[in-house]
């Protein structure tokens, strides 16, 4: 096999009270990416639809991760890679991670996997971090284990799969605003109580035993963020209203995903999903802000070969 | 039935990485008590033996979650308790909490179990406050529910029962010494870092899931307490030494019993928490303090009838 195309999905971090840990695997929205092998030596970006990026490898979210995996590999051959981009940079589902993600994981494929998906992991982050200037992978860990997943710690990198209830649907909004990605660090509190801080944990810790017994009650009540949404929501218009819609139509939960502005929400069944839409969509179809709704069962698989 | 002999067991709360949340049972320390239906109305503490405790019901923390069960019945008969209190109040273990479960439990049993043990903790909150001066449940959960609990929320009271894998065994060391709650609640930090905070939640969420899925190895690198344990740990003689010398000895992990001054640790195997529970000993021989240790399984079931 000298070529693969792939599928790599959205992903929603944080999810509302794991904060900097949890994520969750999207399935109806993602990049589409050929990888082929190549006679010469290296890696190279050899198209790019859907957005401006960077061809330099050095400089493109999917070049640094699959430079990173070729490093670590003696071949005497290449790799080129053509992304056709359909989630936006800085939209706050991932659009970094998916790109880490699906150069990596299509290389391994084209190779006989001879990575397994934490190591696969270890290699995306360093094309993350060049998005995000950090190296974190609570975005990366759904992309490429599907599902939910817990990063207990990035040094030693230790990622949890944790189960998904097979009625749980995601509706996401991407306003088409932009929030700099310092501004939304800025509003992040230093310090917090020790008193939110327990009702965080305490949550994560209920979030963590509903997804193991599909405990959808046990979800909506856990599915609280209390130290970084009243700041985070600021910059993203309409936030309040979008998410009581949401609540109102029976969703689960609802919050910021990753740093922002998209906002999911959690729901039972594709048919709540769905009213949650359509309940999202009269919020913001008046306020003139460009917007668009998905909506999508957790992708319990992760990023995918799809030819 | 007019008679009944109860076991009210010890417990471990906060288990490191869980402060305020989450608590488990133990098998092998606890209080006997014996609960009588009598014709005069009202609740009557008749006997107590192993520690010198008030006989006014109101004044007792048995007495007071036995009263306010006894105010939402509605019954031409009184209780008469009986404790045998074989915990030391201020040890750490959940003493107080034994005698608060011990009462309602026993009574609740008598009426043919009118109450859930949700209710159950419910009533022993009351007098768990009396002795520790604030409404938490974190040791009574675990002393009514077995195994381990996670206390979700107190407001509403929501208990959440974590699986307990088959070969974990406790090893608690109670050194004889008063920490007095005041200096214990004093060393706590209002304000805990938001990265410290993190990496606690992702500690709990790794031991929720490890619990579910009996993964011992994930157990041992999740029993981290960052935020407390660094304060409280001075207050403890010797606790370094302690805990490095059963986790040299293979301990999963060690830290604080509830507020101190008892130390936990947990193992995978009883000949394990042996071994660790000598190494404990050899540690606190020499100190010139009075203690005591123990070795217990984890108590699945929690309060139980004797006869």
């Amino acid at each position: 096999m000298n070529e693969i195309k792939i599928f790599s999905p959205a992903t929603v971090a944080n999810v509302a009270c794991g904060f900097d840990v949890l994520g969750f695997c999207l399935d109806s929205v993602g990049d589409d990416m050929v990888i082929k092998k190549t006679n010469k030596k290296g890696v190279f970006i050899t198209k790019i639809e859907g957005f401006d990026l960077p061809y330099e490898a050095h400089l493109n979210v999917a070049g640094v991760s699959a430079l990173a995996m070729y490093e670590a590999l003696d071949v005497d051959f290449g790799f080129e890679i053509e992304i056709y981009k359909n989630i936006k940079p800085g939209s706050g589902i991932g659009s970094s991670a998916a790109s880490a993600v699906g150069s990596v994981f299509g290389m391994n494929e084209l190779l006989g996997r001879p990575f397994n998906k934490t190591q696969l992991t270890q290699f995306a982050i360093k094309g993350e971090a060049l998005a995000s200037k950090c190296e974190h992978a609570d975005n990366l860990a759904p992309a490429l284990f599907g599902g939910f997943t817990l990063v207990k710690s990035i040094a030693p990198l230790k990622i949890l799969e944790i189960p998904t209830p097979d009625d749980l649907f995601a509706t996401i909004i991407h306003p088409q605003i932009e929030i700099k990605t310092s501004e939304s660090r800025a509003v992040l509190p230093k310090e917090v109580a020790l008193t939110d801080a327990i009702a965080q944990w305490a949550n994560l810790g209920g979030l963590v035993h509903a997804l193991h017994t599909s405990d959808y009650q046990l979800i909506s009540e856990s599915l609280n963020d209390i130290i970084v949404e009243p700041h985070r929501s600021k910059l993203i218009p309409h936030f309040k209203a979008v998410k009581e819609a949401a609540l109102a139509q029976g969703a689960l939960g609802a919050g910021i995903s990753g740093s922002g502005p998209s906002i999911f929400a959690l729901s039972k069944t594709e048919q709540t999903a769905l009213q949650v839409k359509e309940a999202i969509n009269k919020v913001y179809a008046s306020t003139g802000i460009t917007y668009e709704i998905h909506v999508s069962k957790i992708n319990k698989s992760g990023v995918k070969i799809m030819s």
